[in-house]
């Protein structure tokens, strides 16, 4: 079974609120990995169709800071596809609503693992890329799955 | 200056979490609530590009109960203007996500006032509906629009 | 069986912390909502002394900003009855604790629909009006009830 | 100047949330403590009508574990005065929403210090016991303070 | 069976965020409290090896205004045990983390009771003083109880 | 100017509640990766006593699931520097209280960045590797930071 990237393909546009932000009034890194596995979860849950779990958050890039009182936009969807793994890709634009203006704040990359509730891990339909920028993010999946080997047999 | 309902047009998607339900698994009221002013508050600043307050929350129909585990998706979008006030419509769908069933949970209007950073309103575009839901929400809102008068005479 | 309004009166008084305002200091309307329907369900659950769900909020009017250190009094009680339906007034007035000055932040009007825990819906003990406010809000019920059965016809 | 204690009698009613309680459904003590002081401030501001910091929590008896779904009660007033120092008294009931059933579930004194915006101390009108309950309370309060005094020489 | 008191030693450093502070950007007591509860909890089961539950917290004396930004650790260890209780101690320091400086910001005492799974008390092991703190803790502790028997007689 | 990795160990231990946890009762990936933001910061601030900013989590591998009611400990410290950038090491063990059975839970590197109050980079410390793991951690982490240039070039 197969299906295309747009089908797991999930948008979260929230306010930045007093609470999620620092003294400085810009949003902590950890809230915004919080939003980021949340809709992360959900491309992938819709991907697969069965729980799921987090193996590991590959990368986070914080390109902006982001300013209480923005908008920010997450969208996320299944760029690769393992045996039972899925990556997700997720992007996050910001938006000053007083003038309109936005930016890409972060990219990120997580890996998700599709269980049962048993928690054993169930096989995931392969996933195909239709665009430029999905056959992109999918051809420099393999590589980034590899550097993600090396790693965990070093911890 | 004239703005198209779909220019406000915002989408937010995320988990209902276990802390926002009640002991029998289910998305409390209030907080549904608090998403959907959320939402629709950004709404209004995108169309007014301006700062915004809530002076009304006009109505919020409850269909069906939300359940933890399931996504739930917010689309807000401007549905009428009058000089300084825009009223937002909010639907709310809600996603089982291991079976993909989607249901209409929620709809509601909302009342919002654009105002400077003194706190004095300010006049806000016109909205030009183009889909017939949209034209169907932009002609019933004056009757809706008269109910709220009536109604704040009284308080 | 009857009970009156009193009987299902509840006073809920807190301070506005700052995780519940807006980068103005002010609260946010959907923050006030979660309260109200927090409140309003006890109210609910004390007249009926069963499960309830929210099925509307019919109105909520936003008169005045509430500040960060105010002390916020929320004012529930059951001020009409139908089958398994009642509909909950809630006043919410604040105080600037440093002047003591108080005045009327917002006023609501919700309908809780009373269940068993199969989810069915049960008869809820009829309302007795005393004082002349509880008369004049039990009166102007039946003309709220009617344009929520209006609203609800059209979602 | 003088008060009642009546005059900063302050009521808090509120639900039992899911995220305020442990597994199994029995609220924290450390998140009962956190309301506590809450309302505790409040009566101390109504009191002094200045700033207020919480000097002490002299103790706080957890008499009945609080469960989820019940409505929690908390009364709090100004129970005795130094110069600059206010001790309050809160009492914490618990109600079973469903049956009525009503039980106090913890008791509590505190003590606040009235300040200025510099964060010097200022002092505060006395408290008038009125009634037996009251009388009891001030005249035990001595005895109190001593002992919070003692403690605070050995830390 | 003896335990040292080291054996049930638990630190937790964490950031003071702004949703925990009031408007002068201090921490809330109320706040503190929770995180006291949190950590002496952790203590106590570390001891006993068993449910607790939180009987009373004794005293907070909050020595000195707690700064958001700052870095403030909780320190909690098992200070005197009777036959199901425990009595915890737990200091709180602050960081000005720019300059290094520390100072003690509070001093806490709570007692935790171990139960079984249908709420009877467990018996725990003795605790054994080592360091001349823990010694001085230990003989102090037996005065604590009394007061706090006397206490609880009169509520 | 040079400092030892022990002097920016940061540890915070802490119970897992209920509502950082999915309704399996497990924690969910965002909400540990707040935590590790949370602490890896305090870690950084230490050594640098600067502000700092989160540049990027570079990985982050969740090996076992974290149950609600165990205890779980965070360990961080500032393993490699750069001119204004610090990488820091975050290992994650979990302890089951009643059997006092502990394993790690996961593994996570972070890098951030020392500011000043105008938001220009400043220099920190060069840090010194002790014992063994830490050199392990040092000298792997010039592979980790090209591999992270890499990374970002294609973003
Ligand atoms: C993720 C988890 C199920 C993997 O278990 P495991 O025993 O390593 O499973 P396997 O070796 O069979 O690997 C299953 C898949 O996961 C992938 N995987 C395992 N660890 C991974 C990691 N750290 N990063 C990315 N992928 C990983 C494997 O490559 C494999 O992929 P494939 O099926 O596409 O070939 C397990 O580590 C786990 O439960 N972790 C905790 C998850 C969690 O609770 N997250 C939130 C923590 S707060
Ligand atoms: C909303 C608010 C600015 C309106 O102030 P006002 O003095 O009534 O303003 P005006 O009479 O000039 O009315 C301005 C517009 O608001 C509309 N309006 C006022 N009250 C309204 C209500 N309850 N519902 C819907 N619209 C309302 C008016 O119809 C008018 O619309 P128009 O410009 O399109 O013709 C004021 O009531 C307020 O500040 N409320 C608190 C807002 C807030 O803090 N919300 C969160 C509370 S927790
Ligand atoms: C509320 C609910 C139980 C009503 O179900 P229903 O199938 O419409 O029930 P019925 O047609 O038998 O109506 C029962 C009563 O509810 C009233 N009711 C139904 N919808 C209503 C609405 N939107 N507003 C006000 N009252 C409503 C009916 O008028 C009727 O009142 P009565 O018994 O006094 O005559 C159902 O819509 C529901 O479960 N909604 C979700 C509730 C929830 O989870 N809220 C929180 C969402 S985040
Ligand atoms: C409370 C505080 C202002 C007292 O400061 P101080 O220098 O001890 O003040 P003083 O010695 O002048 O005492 C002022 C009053 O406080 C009382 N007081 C001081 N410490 C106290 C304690 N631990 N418990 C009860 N009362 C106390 C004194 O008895 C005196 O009372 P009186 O004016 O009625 O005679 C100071 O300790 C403080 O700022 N603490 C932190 C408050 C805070 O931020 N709380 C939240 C922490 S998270």
């Amino acid at each position: 079974m197969k299906k295309t990237m747009k089908e797991s393909r999930t948008i979260q546009t929230s306010h930045v609120l007093p609470p999620d932000t620092n003294h400085h009034g810009t949003l902590f890194g950890g809230q915004l990995m919080a939003y980021i596995d949340n809709v992360a979860s959900i491309a992938a849950t819709k991907h697969s169709r069965s729980l799921v779990v987090t193996a590991s958050t590959d990368s986070v890039d914080f390109l902006k800071p982001i300013r209480v009182g923005d908008a920010v936009t997450l969208e996320a969807f299944v760029s690769y596809t393992g045996t039972s793994s899925m990556e997700v890709f997720v992007r996050v634009t910001t938006e000053n609503l007083l003038s309109g203006d936005q930016s890409v704040a972060a990219i990120s990359f997580l890996t998700f693992v599709a269980i049962d509730s048993d928690s054993n891990t169930v096989k995931v339909p392969d996933v195909i890329p239709e665009t430029e920028e999905e056959i992109w993010l999918n051809e420099t999946a393999e590589n980034r799955a590899s550097h993600r080997k090396a790693r965990k047999l070093h911890s």
